[in-house]
């Protein structure tokens, strides 16, 4: 079966996801919908799609699916508009960014029965897939300590920040999802640190731009995430995982495979700079995820729980940021 | 200006060609052509193409340029027929296995005006290339010394060596190619060593598995090469090239980059163990390079004449393997 | 100037300083003070020292500085034995496993106006020292996140972790000295996580094998260590700096510069698996260190202030790890 | 057993050797021999051993072994001197510049049942001994093809070059002996180019600064060799060794074992610059086998005639450079 796109929002993820999808010998990009007359007729051009109202994608028959590349705050609106509607929804992180308003699209999705797979991306990285693979493998036997490295080349513009809900809503985020992928238990308590040391604007927005966290399980695993909005050398994304029997890492993509030795000594060139050039394979297989459950009808492989759970580390993380004490997950976090 | 193609053979090289010119926005795939119908049918139903018999294809209006992946001793007919027909021709290496056919071949192409690239894939790989730009850039000073590792996973079957022409013809090649492209200087000697190590029945068909040759230019600058037919670890590509300054190195692609530490110690995939894999991104910028020069008039980075020099090399180092005498690339060839 | 050196304790640590003594052209090994007759008696032949009593090398004439390698217990009281004997004083750590005992020792060393030198030998590691180098030379400008990971191939005898003050007094002390040395700044406020994995026996000794901290300083810069009591694949030891410029690593040291590749992949041994054999360079570096001090009348470069803060970490992060609670170093601390 | 020594020259190379005998519980240096009176004191005031004349040494009943560190010219005689003296004898490479020459020092020791070790000291480097032990315990099958590069960081001074017997006979000869400990089987032909292309002062001079080799055995087993006398980055020696099941490879050390990351990449510290530094664990092991053999009685595991194999394969090497021929090792040198 061909599944029939339409996406939402022709911005910079809206394009990585149009390329993604109709490259893929299963899909079809039917429609887009953007309100900027110009991105939109862009579209059209170099993926023959058609440009339609949102209100008109819920509606048309020829569409099996959305993905959702809009503004933040018209995520839960339009997830519950087309689960209502009978699409496949694939939303971009974050739902949204209160938690009472994630379950409550949640609820919305699961009361008519809809589909929604949340925008996480980095499990379907190939290197981070294989680290997965070596643990579901047995390769370093149980899981203990994990440490994940996750900072970004340099921070967003501050309108970009102002919106963003917070570093630990924005960044960390993407980090909470691979903690909770990889510990295989749900974080008991969250220890968090941040500061402004990369610029003072941060700051002032009431940001943060450094932090550290740890998260602790029931059972006593321990992972750390360590960020920041500056790394000069691009953008490094690693992860390690300690285990009883070894331990398993994922390291750095650099822009080319070479090594220039001189009398400085060895040089290498930086790391692939920027997150869709990083993660081109990761969201083409994120899509190719997608298609395959939408079109057999199975269960998606990241849900709009783990974005739930995201978000709960996130404001969590935030807590003990400020008040220096060990945030314990709730009971109502627990059970939702 | 978007370039139409047709390609002829839909083989395993036919397809790789197929899927980049489908994918590159400056070009439409309109025809295909191959004797077996179902390897043609597979075609038309993935890439929309027309199937077509060859000379229809040489005789069609809507066809700018041809890729030849057909068997090689049907090249050298091919591009003549569409030098003739005016179409701008890439063809897979070898142009032939006989060295004054190549020059026939080419003295019609050039009779004609007619463009001609050939597939040395190797030159448009992304770490070659940052390779070359670094040299290119003065990072190492001036060129001195040369080493080219290239071994193949596995050999190919007995029915493909018989009509390989013999390692050198077949696999150094590629090697001989890299070696002038950056030695920036024509080779005037070679000196070879040819073994048969992996298996004797690659003897028994008069080939080698494994050899070495040295190339030295006339002002004493040299390239080692060393090829195996077997390396248990995968597809292994190395440059490297010391220069007056410094060195650079192009390093092998793994399958995935990650590392798992235990008892034993530290264990990283195999490399990438197929050509087509591991050259992807190469094949994929050698038929840009190919459509731009074609849409702007422009010389093809590759060249007929570059098929020639490779194929006079293969033989020089097959003479002196069987000699022991290091061969003078004759003055006939120079002139060339 | 030759410095004329007694070593108090003939075990393994107490070998590890007689050779770097004996092996340095500027000390010489007069004598020994061990219990263990037979353990004695090996120094003397290995060595060509005499075998004294404790008393007896305090008032030796012939004697400038004591080496303190005897049980932990009796550090603080031999301190200020050889203090007040007017020897300069090397002591392994830990001073003392009580804040206030090791106060009362650092107090009698300064009214005697006596030499002492803490044992934290990480910071004479060649590989360390080559990092910090990096720092000063400004190469990765101001420091912002460090991230220390030392992992123990495996846990030492109940009988040693009875006796040791736990595993923050006894592992992470180091690296609590090591992030002190590189932060340029105190820490002010310590947050841990601390469980048991890899051992249950270790969790009923009252202690821990899994930890993770985060020290964070006045101005925001965050440190974060993480130990385990068990590394498969060898004795792990990581310091990875995060500057405004960028960043510096210093890596492992395997039992062997080599690879091995085969059908599975790429091998490479594992680490150097024991602390002696990790830091044999370090051990006689920072002997070195201690005899140049002593030899020209300067400070030394580790002091027991040193011991004091690292030790007032290790407490923090214990009270932190129990309680969920940052733990914000004390007015008195910040005094001493 | 304690071996007694002597040295014969307090050069560089004599005070290595002086390093390693002192430092060896097993070993003890009663006697140097040096013409310089300077250079004489400063090792009796560093190791406390007698200042003796050669023959002096001969007759010395309290000197089981010399070790031969004199100018090349001198080597065969001393050789036979001791040898004749009923002395175990230690001489650095080579044993004599003329093949005739060294098969008569080798008559010589055979015929008085001398002892005769040649320094080769790679065979005894860490890295290269690991490699080695990796090969004989069939992890990467039978051996096929070696690659050896070997760069100095620079040339040696124009009067060292004049006595050096060229670059084949002084720089190679290490690389023709590790060939031979690795290949398992004699070298039946030797193909070799070499040019000038560091410095045309070592051209006037009569000599090269830039060779490959390439060895072929009688079962087809390949070995190149590619020497350079300038690395801007440091002495560059590597292995690489090709078996059919596998392959391994023994890397460089570098300075320390750090990398700073910034905008323009990853650097890490150039190699380790000067032999002594590089082979400081070589040359220590070195003495250490020829010590064991000597107290045993047992064979060394390197012998005078591995140092004349050497020297037949550098002037086969420098033949062939020569006339472009490949060169077949002589009847002769195959039964001395």
């Amino acid at each position: 079966m061909t599944v029939r796109f339409a996406i939402l929002g022709a911005g910079r993820i809206g394009q990585v996801h149009a390329r993604a999808v109709t490259s893929n010998p299963d899909a079809r990009l039917v429609a887009m919908a953007e309100p900027f007359a110009e991105a939109a007729e862009k579209m059209r051009a170099r993926y023959g799609c058609e440009i339609r109202e949102i209100d008109e994608i819920a509606g048309s028959d020829d569409v099996d699916a959305v993905v959702i590349c809009t503004p933040t705050d018209t995520h839960a609106d339009l997830i519950e508009q087309f689960a209502k509607a009978g699409k496949a929804v694939f939303c971009e992180k974050p739902v949204d960014l209160s938690v009472p308003r994630v379950r409550e699209a949640l609820a919305t999705v699961e009361a008519e029965g809809g589909t929604l797979m949340v925008g996480f991306n980095r499990r379907f990285d190939p290197d981070f897939a294989a680290l997965k693979a070596a643990i579901d493998a047995g390769r370093i036997g149980e899981v203990e300590m994990i440490s994940i490295t996750s900072r970004d080349p340099g921070a967003p513009p501050a309108s970009y920040i102002k919106v963003s809900g917070g570093i630990f809503r924005d960044m960390t985020i993407h980090d909470f999802d691979v903690a909770r992928w990889l510990l295989g238990e749900e974080v008991e308590t969250v220890q968090a640190s941040a500061s402004v040391l990369t610029d003072p604007e941060i700051g002032k927005l009431g940001d943060f731009d450094s932090v550290n966290v740890i998260l602790t399980t029931a059972s006593g695993k321990q992972c750390t995430i360590s960020n920041s909005r500056r790394a000069t050398y691009g953008y490094d994304q690693r992860i390690e995982v300690l285990g009883s029997k070894g331990m398993v890492q994922a390291r750095n993509t650099a822009e080319a495979n070479i090594v220039v030795a001189g009398a400085e000594g060895f040089a290498e060139p930086p790391l692939l700079n920027f997150f869709m050039t990083r993660y081109t394979e990761a969201y083409a297989a994120e899509i190719a995820a997608f298609i395959a459950a939408v079109s057999e009808g199975a269960p998606t492989p990241t849900t709009g729980l783990d974005g739930l759970r995201a978000l709960e580390l996130a404001e969590a993380a935030l807590q003990s940021a400020r008040s220096g004490q060990a945030v314990r997950l709730g009971a109502s976090a627990a059970a939702a």
